[in-house]
């Protein structure tokens, strides 16, 4: 199937990518697969239950990619897809998911993404996905991204979870299980606006000895944007865990951040940071004395936060 | 009514006293006042409804103390008293509460006890409450504190919560309404050991513009026993709010920290950080170094910790 103008251009929104990538590549488009091939060391085949994918990395490979991104474009369409991915033992790859809208008619459009992803033994995985909607009609764009991972000994993954403009409603859910020695990065950008809203649950369960986990969460709520933050960490072990959430919060926006830190071990060291607040003012008048309208400054400052 | 050798030592555990301190003081003994005297700036008297007190402060008095300590001594006796505490316009004004239990029998000794504090329009309030528990026995000694607190403009209140030793189970609630410029300064500290049970629960809403709270909590957690500690603050107004919890994990204890920050004010700027770990490494041995065993140099960073 060929891509259009509307698809190239949401395609480039969340996955970065001029028209098809070379290497292992699955685009969905409004619930089917419409490119596909794998690579020499990457494998994507039909989920036999759920019509989703299967993305198996195979073990000791180096340096590969694998795009898997998701767009709707037909209007009021809701897709749900169950995908899992496994990294083989070290193997070092890249995976690049995420999801774009484009909803112009009345009815909510919606993808909810149900990704189980396992990472085996010594693997490496970066995982990136984008979250992204666009169209100017009433009709809601909705993402619900629901992440397990399970990283087995030594095996260490950096997640960046990223949400763009235009979506209206999203709930998502990250469950980790870090085995021993092994190590997780979470690394989450949120804008809303309008009258959006936005509930992000994070549960992470260190289990094994010497694993460690951290989360670096920014988020900045605009308009009358609502925004709830949870992240819960689990100390099974000798272990280490970190969260850290900040937000800028404006106009009639509102923020709720809870995190959690649940020690069961007293060899497990835990610490969170939190802070939610609005631009510094210094900040804005420096800007502003080097020539930028107060629009601009701003801009500039939350582009540097969310980077 | 007399105090006996067991009186004086539980009152000196959770008040600081020896014997009956001068000023306005009341002392509750197995849920009877049995010493009870107004001061010229401090009026005590009879809840008309529930039989606690309402211990009035006049507006503008300067440095006066009141004591209102409760010992429960009868063997499984259960206590639930109502207390208001009123502080006039512009006072500055120390109030000691505090519970100390000894229970030597087999069933529960218990006290629960509601206070409501209302902090008058620039007055300043310090508010210190002990709790304490004694004997070897099997019958838990349970303690319940509920307090809520409201703070009128430019008011300003510190509350020191402690747990010393020997207080089975304890879930602690404390509910705070902040007004315009007032601030709020709330440290706890608690100390559980063998299968103890705590739980604390602090909600704060700062509602006036330039209210403050900070809360400042450090606990120690050690044998098997288990914590729970719970703080919400709420940002309604341009005010500035932060959380701190530490807590030192050890043996087989387990320790749940679960902070929110809620704002629903753009110019709310709330902060928070916790952390759980067990106690330095460099520290003990530099203690051990110095000639003292591995216990006293334990008792010594964990009383530097809960001072």
């Amino acid at each position: 199937m060929e891509l259009n103008k509307l698809d190239v251009e949401i395609l480039k929104e969340v996955a970065g990518i001029e028209g098809v990538p070379s290497g292992a590549v699955n685009i969905r488009k409004d619930g089917e697969a419409i490119i596909r091939s794998s690579s020499s060391g990457i494998k994507i085949s039909s989920h036999p239950e759920h019509g989703g994918l299967i993305v198996e990395i195979k073990p000791g490979i180096r340096n590969e990619k694998v795009h898997v991104p998701v767009i709707l474009t037909k209007p009021g369409f809701r897709d749900k897809v169950y995908n899992t991915f496994i990294v083989g033992e070290e193997a070092e790859a890249t995976i690049i998911a995420g999801c774009g809208i484009h909803n112009e008619s009345h009815s909510e459009s919606r993808h909810d993404g149900i990704h189980e992803i396992i990472v085996k033994k010594g693997a490496h995985l970066k995982y990136v996905e984008k979250h992204y909607g666009q169209g100017k009609s009433q009709g809601k764009k909705v993402l619900n991204p629901s992440t397990v991972i399970r990283l087995e000994a030594g095996a260490s993954a950096e997640l960046e979870m990223v949400q763009i403009r235009g979506v209206d409603d999203t709930c998502r859910t990250t469950v980790a299980y870090i085995g021993e020695r092994a190590s997780l990065k979470i690394i989450e950008r949120l804008l809303t606006h309008g009258e959006q809203n936005a509930e992000s649950n994070i549960d992470i369960y260190i289990e094994g000895s010497k694993g460690s986990a951290q989360v670096l969460s920014r988020s900045v709520a605009q308009d009358s944007s609502r925004q709830l933050f949870k992240a819960s960490l689990t100390g099974k072990a000798a272990c280490f865990g970190h969260v850290e959430c900040d937000a800028i919060i404006m106009d009639n926006a509102k923020i709720k951040a809870i995190p959690a830190l649940i020690a069961e071990d007293a060899d497990a060291v835990l610490t969170h940071e939190a802070a939610i607040g609005k631009i510094a003012g210094e900040q804005l008048i420096k800007l502003m004395s080097l020539g930028l309208t107060e629009k601009e400054a701003i801009e500039t400052i939350l582009n540097g936060f969310l980077r």
